[in-house]
């Protein structure tokens, strides 16, 4: 669901970053239709549906000014998660968008932006406007035609709404 | 495809109506996105993919203002695929939103509205705005969030645009 | 399920045939395993499984002796699935291996061969071992990998068992 | 493809064990057909295609006496796809079936019972037949139809041919 909620999403915590050459602010893509997903690699859903759906999206309208990022929120299985095995995921799975490792916290086994945004689990999809305002996040699976009439819709705002 | 042109889309020409209990004008649906497809009953592509697209859009985008017309422009088969067996199909393939039957033309095998359109075979997929302009025409099969792109697109302009 | 049971099955009743130069009887098959599946060209399980699945079961295993046979079995819809529409579908959806339509019955919607096999409803799959006997019947979907391994045992099979 | 060779199988060589109380020698088996599948857990074919499609014939044919294997070919990202990690997500696809670590040779990416039975990559299917001769070995993705032919067929065949 696309809510006109005017909150300002908040930026990610990120240790380290994978298709991109430098690290990526929220800030820097004011202007673009941002889509977020946070996954785990050892998740079925997010292998199967979430992340190819994400890597659609990025293939077909990065050039309309959509952005997409991943997040690797992992709060469980932490040793199975680590970097060196998501890189490896990222290559084998043939995912050329830009995808941030959520920063681990101390002492808690949810990330800190995983904590910070409210997520439930993996995977979520987050859809930030123009103008850097959270317009929706849904936890599980989103078919194709529903998070593209969102994209459309958030593709027609203007940058000053 | 959704393009900027200007034409206002020609109204179809029908014989016949199923799931609906008055016929239908382009007319009447000004003010709404229109999603037309045009099908044929024994069209592989049509029956696997194109008509159960137009029906998830019926189901979920009814009320957000999108009107969704099946059009059945029999141009081979016209033996095979006359209204009582149109009838059949849509009952046991539980289609619910409105068909129109593409008006025979005497001495034409491809009927009134399709030849007007200059469809060049089935399944198409054609989107008129709220304004009654034809913006999208598309032969062959549309993936869902290319489909949901455009309709938020669409759905996003004002009548008066 | 695969039965032991000894019953011959008896011939089917066809009122015409497509896909074949002559007329086919089971008797003639003798000594093949024979995949018969009833079906009607307007029921949705039918076309996007059991139709498919039986012209996969032809092209991989006619040469090592399986004949696929299908049975149209017209209990409902008499008036839009007659012959003539029956061709332009089995042209359109590509089908290969020999078809045949079951015989009308005077008076009864159920056709004489699906009556006298007491079957259920379509799709209907059964095999019939290489010495005539009826050793599987089975309403609904069946997966491919449970036919496959019912046709290996079958084919394991000697003539004269 | 189905051989008649007549070698037996050497047997694997195994570092750990999941999914099963104690290690399961290959002659342990004798009397039952045997479905190994050598696999990664980073390798997207064995993850969507290969890895259900063992779980569906270990759940289906168990107690017909068909044994599945895992076999985890480590031969590439081997820090990626420790033992550890592999406990993951065997946990979270719900893998039921027995699952090998292929044993690592020290100076060779390639783990040893890979190398010895000649594989070149993952998936790979692996069929032995009831007296322990290897009847089948297929690289890439095998179609459930075919698979359960030669199931089929070598059920049927008897201990002592």
């Amino acid at each position: 669901m696309l809510t006109s909620a005017a909150t300002i999403a908040a930026d990610w915590q990120v240790s380290a970053w994978f298709n991109t050459q430098a690290p990526i602010s929220l800030v820097q893509l004011r202007g673009q239709v941002v889509l977020l997903h946070a996954f785990q690699m050892l998740c079925p859903a997010c292998v199967s549906h979430a992340l190819p759906q994400a890597e659609r999206v990025f293939r077909q309208y990065a050039d309309a000014g959509v952005a997409v990022i991943g997040l690797h929120t992992v709060f469980e299985h932490h040793a199975a998660m680590a970097p060196v095995a998501l890189e490896a995921f990222l290559h084998e799975y043939r995912v050329t968008h830009p995808v941030a490792v959520d920063r681990p916290s101390a002492g808690d086994p949810i990330p800190q932006t995983m904590r910070r945004y409210a997520m439930q689990g993996t995977p979520t999809l987050m859809l930030i406007d123009r103008n850097g305002r959270r317009r929706c996040q849904e936890f599980g699976r989103v078919d194709d035609l529903s998070l593209g009439v969102w994209i459309g819709r958030l593709l027609a705002e203007s940058t000053a709404a």
